[in-house]
């Protein structure tokens, strides 16, 4: 909806770059598909059941009766930042609490360091399926996108970054999700990331590690972020939301000391500050300890929750169907028959299946076809029993499609193993 | 603190604009001042003693008890809508809930707004005087701004305003605070209401209404806002900050509802949501229909405050000391005597007098010399004693930097009506 369409004739009042802004016929299937009885393998979202809830409302509660400052303004909160190195340092990375830079989760983490870096028409080096919001930040700097491939077991194409930055290209910034990436669900290879820093380094351009999945892997071979390999010119983004919970929009950066004077400023014209209860009340709920036997808990839950979903695909899907198993995050990359158009296919999906999905293209920053046959699927929202439930229900439709052929034993399997009576007996 | 200070010879990584960010001098002496022992007139802070502290915490408590999606990602939540409906019908305005766009603070509301209308390069128009947060909200877009004088008594010159579009200039957009003007502490005629939005209208330039003061009124005439006048030109950013707590990062927008699809794309870009749990447990909070005695509260305490540091500066200030009353806000401007230059005056303050204050240029958009001899005074983070403390160590300094003259009247009133002990003694 434009301002224009409400004001026929007249020129719009917003500035040029809200006329890409298309109205998302997407957005709506999704919304009319998160009505009561639609399951949903679609959206990012955490498991809402698996939220610390008594654990962090304790100590909110101690926050606030502990101190009336907990509601006031306030500068960043110096045992939060003790923390996160604590955190950090789980994870391989050796930071000091001058390089955190605290932020209303990883979004706006993202957004800041987009405000630093890209002027109008800026270049920048991605992957050809971006995470939605990410192309959301970049969106009114009109950039120049130069894309790069990504393998779909050892991730991003890094010979291509190399390519592109050897042939005199110096973008403002390469954007990376090196664990569980978003929607490919790939984890970057232990030689990549040392090469994507160290060209990062070498041609100084800075690369944005966008990693809200990093806590949550679920192999014992789990590497370390971008940021471990080089912390002049990668600028690490993080956040709370997948590993305590979304509310609380609390994240934070880890950066070059030098940058923090001027985050603080762009952080300051965007929203003051990161709200002082929720930086309190992580820190307080940190100071219990409890959260490194939450994060066993979310990985062994959500690794179940992923091999149920890899197991239904591996039982249910037609023969010519590509996934690989993610070693990170929430979602299964899946690539359908070649015919399949994921978009249609959503339609027919919410109508006849009561599912929903994201289909391929979404993700897609240029309109190459070959997106059209892949969906994201999320397995961390649902249950073992509805995961299951909703393959088969992605499984029956696709072979509803098809000519019969080569798929009988996808159509025989599916009512013995997933009856619905079983489907609801085995819920949870 | 630069990028290319720290690697000297190397071209920054940043964008341009961000050159045009200087290291604050003042930011600094703010806080050398914050240190303990030091009395703070300097910034817009609202009383943590007032906060409704045990009723919110009661209401977080039973959200979070209530419902685990509070603590998940969520669309805004429609009860909060309904109550900041009702709460503007207390202001005057009629809206209805299609019209309000939830945020994190005003700060946000203003910071979206200006992403929508701003190039770069735009033009806009505001006052000469402007709130030190949308200088950097606009900072970016390096607009070209067109300035307007404010009157002390009525507030922003709309004639100059109406010069300006009349003679073809068509900004972006008008920035305006009505009520409680920060830092002029004026509040807007009636009749400049009026006109200002009906230019708006007849010009079809958009206002950003800046209202974070305009519930906090001491006096029986408050005029409804701007929006009450034109509810399609007019953009109203409202905030819990200064009438709940800053720490809950909660405001709104109020704006025809055709922007709020736009406005809902460039938050998802910001910082995905508002924190769901802020939004529900406000919204618990005012299901308990406490804020009407809690405003109550805050307004007879605030008027007290005011009159204190309006009476302190009637019994202390040298004669050529000008203020008005403010109806509205926090704050208090005061023309100090021609001679004086505040930003001087302020080290001084905080070297002799343990007192720190904001200087008038500060606020600056051009650099006119006659901002040098003004200062914003708080008045609402200080007990009434303190308040009068305060102004007592201004006129000291004051008094002690000129030659002795025409201010007998001060020096002999200063140690009778304030004396050390009296001012401890009145502590609360």
């Amino acid at each position: 909806m434009s301002y224009a369409q409400t004001h026929p004739g007249q020129e719009s009042p917003f500035a040029k770059w809200t006329r890409g802004l298309k109205h998302s016929a997407l957005q709506d299937m999704l919304v009319a598909g998160s009505r009561p009885g639609v399951l949903s393998l679609a959206l990012g979202l955490p498991a809402a059941e698996l939220f610390p809830v008594a654990a962090y409302s304790q100590a909110i509660t101690k926050v606030l009766a502990g101190d009336p400052r907990a509601l006031q303004y306030g500068p960043p909160f110096q045992p939060l930042k003790k923390h996160i190195v604590a955190l950090m340092a789980e994870r391989g990375v050796l930071c000091r609490e001058e390089q955190v830079f605290l932020t209303a989760g990883a979004q706006q983490g993202t957004n800041l360091l987009a405000r630093l870096l890209l002027e109008q028409g800026s270049q920048v080096i991605a992957e050809e399926k971006m995470y939605p919001g990410f192309k959301q930040v970049l969106q009114p700097y009109e950039p120049h996108i130069l894309t790069v491939p990504t393998d779909p077991a050892t991730g991003m194409d890094v010979d291509a970054v190399e390519r592109l930055l050897f042939s005199g290209v110096r973008p403002a910034l390469i954007y990376a999700i090196a664990d569980g990436h978003n929607p490919l669900a790939v984890s970057m290879s232990l030689e990549k990331r040392e090469r994507l820093a160290g060209l990062a380094r070498r041609y100084r351009v800075p690369i944005i590690e966008d990693d809200p999945y990093g806590f949550l892997f679920y192999e014992s071979n789990a590497q370390p972020p971008l940021l471990a390999f080089d912390d002049e010119w990668v600028f690490y983004v993080g956040t709370f939301s997948k590993i305590l919970a979304p509310a609380l929009r609390t994240g934070w950066l880890v950066v070059p000391e030098s940058l923090v004077n001027l985050l603080a400023t762009v952080k300051e014209a965007a929203d003051i500050n990161t709200a002082p209860l929720s930086q309190r009340a992580i820190s307080a709920y940190l100071d219990t300890g409890l959260l490194d036997e939450h994060l066993s808990m979310l990985r062994r839950e959500y690794r179940t929750r992923r091999d149920a979903m890899l197991h239904a695909l591996e039982s249910l899907m037609p023969d010519d169907t590509r996934w690989q198993q993610p070693a990170s995050g929430l979602f299964v990359w899946v690539e359908l028959p070649a015919e399949v158009d994921s978009g249609a296919l959503l339609a027919q999906a919410i109508a006849e299946e009561q599912l929903v999905f994201v289909p391929g293209y979404t993700f897609s920053i240029t309109e190459r076809p070959c997106l059209k046959n892949s969906v994201r699927l999320n397995f961390s929202n649902n249950s073992v029993a509805r995961i299951a439930d909703g393959v088969a229900r992605l499984a029956r439709l696709l072979n509803r499609n098809r000519p019969l052929a080569n798929d009988s034993r996808v159509k025989a399997s599916l009512p013995g193993l997933f009856s619905p009576n079983e489907i609801i007996q085995n819920s949870r």
